[in-house]
């Protein structure tokens, strides 16, 4: 089973040589996190955009609709929530529907949605993908949204857990065969891991240590969301 | 020491905040392997070319110069030596300036000449090299050629040898650190690691293994290749 992993949305090779693949993106840092964070607590669904005002626009027709996402980590003036998983709670999101603009979560969704519904992974549920991608026995093309256009160690890893758990019959690419490496190496500390990443750095720098853990603890969810039509739910 | 490595020349960040780094290229598979084999044959310069009719130009000047290269993995017809390290030998190359096309190589190496003289390591010079990094002292930027448009993990292997050499004080940007983690844990067997390499596995697919087994010794050579003013020499 094919998986080839790239380390960011602009290292991308043309899809037209992917048609029939299932494309995942992993922003682990904390876009895809905070996205499955926010259906497990009972969103109704996550729309993500490439700017603020475009966040606004998507959910200008649902009432009592949130807007949450960053800029330079921080909460964006005037949104209802930042980009911290820890505040995607069940009293504050379910049954909403979320605009949600991270800058390279949102690239990465988008750079594979070309190739049909694109499945969003994080460490938090990377088995769960996983395993829904064995179920659906087609190759996979694996966006890591990386660190600005960077690869970054958090993506990398979480693709290395999808490539380690489909097994034997994986066949990655070079890339997808290093983040295995890496995954296997560090399965036991990702919390360690994702406080080496420089992206993590930075996060810790600012206040958000919490968070970086957070993110690093795998398998919290058993789910899998998936973006159709630029809106993102729960698929399974 | 900050060290910044980069899985392909496609994925350099623009070079305009890296002035006063020392960039190195690395083509492990077989470019930067040959191009320091035949230094250490006695070869008196090589000049990477991006096409062989550039690589022709380049040496009519110089009187019993020789074409080497390839396309596809094969010497170029009309070439008087392909890209195997294993025919730069003293008998062929000795005294002679060698007009040498190989697609990736010659990019790595120009999408980083910008930045200065261009230091050209492989896994048969990443020792030298790096010694010569640590004398220079001055923060580096690694371009790796990569396999087409994808990372590879022959380069990314030698980045890690060098990221390891420059010791504890090395301050790797995410993918530099990878790099590291894959060379301490192959070190002791690059060969097999090599020949699971996509391009690696191509090569001895089209009868190479004798080439990837050669590039895969460490530090064979102690020396350092540098490129200045498009021209490829000793520089220690």
């Amino acid at each position: 089973m094919e998986i080839s992993v790239y380390p960011t949305a602009l290292s991308l090779p043309p899809l037209d040589g992917f048609q029939g693949w299932v494309p995942v993106a992993i922003d682990v840092l904390r876009a895809t996190t905070t996205i499955v964070t926010a259906l497990a607590a009972g969103a109704r669904a996550v729309v993500p955009a490439l700017d603020p005002d475009e966040a606004r626009a998507a959910v200008a027709a649902h009432s009592g609709a949130l807007l949450g996402g960053e800029r330079g980590n921080v909460r964006i003036p005037g949104f209802d929530l930042g980009n911290s998983p820890l505040e995607y709670t069940p009293e504050r999101v379910a049954g909403r529907v979320i605009g949600f603009t991270t800058s390279n979560g949102t690239r990465a969704i988008r750079a594979v949605a070309p190739l049909g519904p694109v499945y969003i992974a994080a460490l938090a549920n990377a088995g769960a993908v996983a395993h829904w991608l064995r179920a659906l026995g087609r190759p996979v093309l694996v966006a890591c949204a990386g660190a600005g256009a960077e690869p970054a160690l958090e993506d990398t890893v979480c693709a290395g857990a999808l490539v380690a758990a489909l097994g034997p019959q994986a066949a990655p690419n070079d890339f997808g065969w290093l983040a295995r490496e890496l995954y296997e190496r560090w399965r036991g500390d990702l919390r360690t891991l994702l406080r080496t990443a420089r992206h993590g750095q930075r996060l810790v720098a600012q206040g958000f240590g919490a968070d970086v853990d957070y993110c690093a603890a795998l398998d919290r969810f058993d789910l899998v969301p998936v973006c159709r039509d630029g809106v993102i739910a729960l698929e399974a």
